[in-house]
């Protein structure tokens, strides 16, 4: 799977909730996220553009790989997300074949759904308003047009700068370092 | 979790089941299981006695993690298991981070239940008939006295010798190499 992504900083939810909503767009599920992203003993994935996480949600857990971006403009990567039984029993296995636990990323997401868009509200501990707009892909299909399709979304809510290439870890990461 | 297992090579499935129900126990599930067993970028899981492998069943698939033997008499280690949704995400997840899928093992597998006991009667394609009995306890519990019972058990099955610390997956390998 491709995930196109684009993030973008927002004053406020209200009045993008209201923008969303003329544009008819659906609220969708909200839920608290839980990340812990890990290192790897052979790679620096702060510099390959990697990620490997754990995501707790209400409902469910997840395992999550995250490959190098494809290109400059969105967050264009594979992705691959798998269900799994227990965060507790990953992390065990993750330890012991030799990851290391690094950074938890904490979030209330508002998911919208629009069309074939995923849009999600984002209300990151220690961070300010973010909104992001994601299109999934099948591999081997073209990114370009899904993320002209995102900008053109997001000039639709009156949003045309503030875009943010940067995770909200390193983000994260940033402010403890400044 | 500890997981205390000893193993022995037997005859034939027939007499042993016979006598499994002499002594009261119950015939359980039946199942298929493949296991991939990937080698790790970071170690020699041969030499380090580590396992990681994706298991799938007739119905379920497990990533399991199984740390060095702690005695030389029982197969005693710390194993992970946890239950995944798909052996496909899982094996891409791994390649991504490193690891190499190195060798295939399946086997028809009887499980056969007794007290604590988990009774397996084990037709490994490539290899002769095995049984396995297993007790699992909490960490830090005292392997000493569930390995005893094991093999007291094994006494009363009539079996005495034939006993094996070696994985299926090495079994196979020797097999190969000789």
């Amino acid at each position: 799977m491709i995930e196109v992504e684009v993030k973008a900083r927002i004053d406020n939810f209200t009045d993008i909730e209201h923008e969303l909503e003329k544009l008819g767009a659906v609220k969708d599920k909200s839920e608290f996220q839980e990340d812990i992203y890990f290192q790897s003993p052979i790679a620096d994935y702060g510099k390959t553009d990697e990620a490997l996480r754990i995501r707790t949600t209400n409902n469910s857990t997840f395992i999550t790989y995250k490959g190098p971006k494809l290109n400059r403009d969105a967050k264009t990567r594979k992705e691959v997300e798998m269900t799994i039984e227990s965060a507790e029993k990953a992390r065990d296995i993750l330890t012991e074949i030799g990851f290391t636990p690094a950074r938890v990323v904490k979030k209330n997401r508002q998911y919208y759904k629009l069309e074939n868009f995923e849009i999600s509200l984002d209300d990151v501990e220690g961070l300010p308003p973010y909104m992001e707009i994601e299109i999934s892909l099948d591999d081997g299909n073209d990114y370009g047009e899904a993320q002209d399709k995102i900008f053109e979304l997001f000039g639709e809510l009156g949003i045309t700068e503030g875009f943010e290439r940067t995770s909200y870890m390193e983000l994260l990461e940033n402010l403890l370092n400044e």
